[in-house]
């Protein structure tokens, strides 16, 4: 009796502070294991105001560059963009990125996005919705998913940019490493 | 002392695994249980440019459409809209919707939708931030409640979209389905 | 015996309660008690198209106020601002706030801002993702933060502004009181 009482009583002690501690540790993300992870990359192709581009261009611009400095400050653009697998422009898109982006530095290029991902493949169907700064010079930087619906329903965590390529003005290319902390 | 040390077993065991359970459950949300829901009408009388459309009109194109396609691609508005109860331009507004939307495709029209709703009345005080993709073509879509404030403390869930009605360029209502899946 | 199966029982009762109360406290957050709190200034020195404004200026006007109002409904700015830990404007910056606001209001001034904190010192690496609705009339109003990154991994919280100055249209300072509720 007495032996059961005392590991018992350990017992129900564990038991009795374990409760908050789970309830902690449920809630806490660790930055490398995200419950859902892909990796996408999003093409923008800037149209450049010409009949022929309007085939191929996914994005405008909604405002120009001011005269503050050369490097597109305050130019904002407009895009519906295809996210694909691969680096491959003409590939079937697996969603599209709808949303808009701005430049925002004087002594070199940086850039501000707002924007969601829309699935709609037999894969997934649903969004992300996603905001933050593309420090360009940097080589990755994170944006916060703040949203999502359908099968991402009330996600959160993290997009990754990476600048693939960029052909002048009107062409680049991103590696988005979106990883998701937070999946129902 | 033996059937109650097994019986005991029994129970200890199962409170062993519940906190972990317990906790994912309560952090788990259901799309069919929101802990606040409130449907609301939202109207946006985009200002014409005339004098006598002044007192009525609710916001304003800041960006114009661009030459790429016939479907306002690239067109920003900044609006300040009523939102009402009832689908009534006119009804005492329960919150202002304020924020801006831009429309982003080629080949149709959808648009893309950031703003806050302000409440300030005896019922609620303080406001919700919703951000998303607005795929008018489609019956419903789901946007993103990513924070709120006041009354809706740091609130999360789900706006959903529901066209009511549009007349030409100038008018249009949306039905907004919020549901929140953080109350606090 | 029975005595310490009575004890026993109630232990067990409470413990079986005890879980989902523990995770529901765990997940609810209080206004008061915030994980981090920063106070910080935020200056705003808009570009007044001269040539000789060009050191100084940190936002620039990329869509110009409508002719609604004469309360620069419309007007969208974007910036690179400098945050300081006190209100001068020439103070060494901890960190940058990138990012757009737009007033919107017809009758008096309100403004709608979405933005990111951009840490990068000894203290803090990361960033902070925020937007909401700019009272500009109210005394302080809440902004949310809905993400972050970095040393700021997954946060969310509250971004509370009182307007600290303001020299006509080309300067003002804001006090920006963050506080965050999740902490990761």
């Amino acid at each position: 009796m007495t032996t059961f009482s005392q590991k018992s009583s350990f017992i129900i002690w564990a038991l009795i502070i374990s409760p908050s501690v789970s309830a902690t540790r449920a809630s806490k993300f660790q930055a490398e294991k995200p419950c859902k992870r892909m990796v996408l990359y999003y093409h923008d192709k800037l149209f450049d105001g010409t009949e022929k581009d309007k085939a191929n261009a996914t994005s405008v611009t909604a405002a120009n560059a001011s005269k503050l400095s050369d490097t597109n400050f305050g130019m904002l653009v407009v895009f519906n963009d295809p996210i694909t697998i691969d680096d491959k422009f003409h590939s079937p898109p697996v969603a599209r990125a709808q949303g808009f982006y701005f430049y925002d530095r004087k002594d070199t290029y940086t850039a501000w996005f707002a924007y969601t991902l829309v699935f709609n493949s037999s894969e997934h169907k649903g969004t992300l919705n996603i905001m933050g700064a593309d420090l360009m010079t940097e080589k990755t930087r994170d944006l916060s998913v703040v949203g999502g619906t359908g099968d991402f329903f009330m996600a959160r965590g993290i997009a990754t940019f990476q600048t693939d390529t960029f052909q002048g003005s009107y062409y680049f290319r991103l590696k988005m490493d979106i990883k998701l902390y937070e999946c129902y």
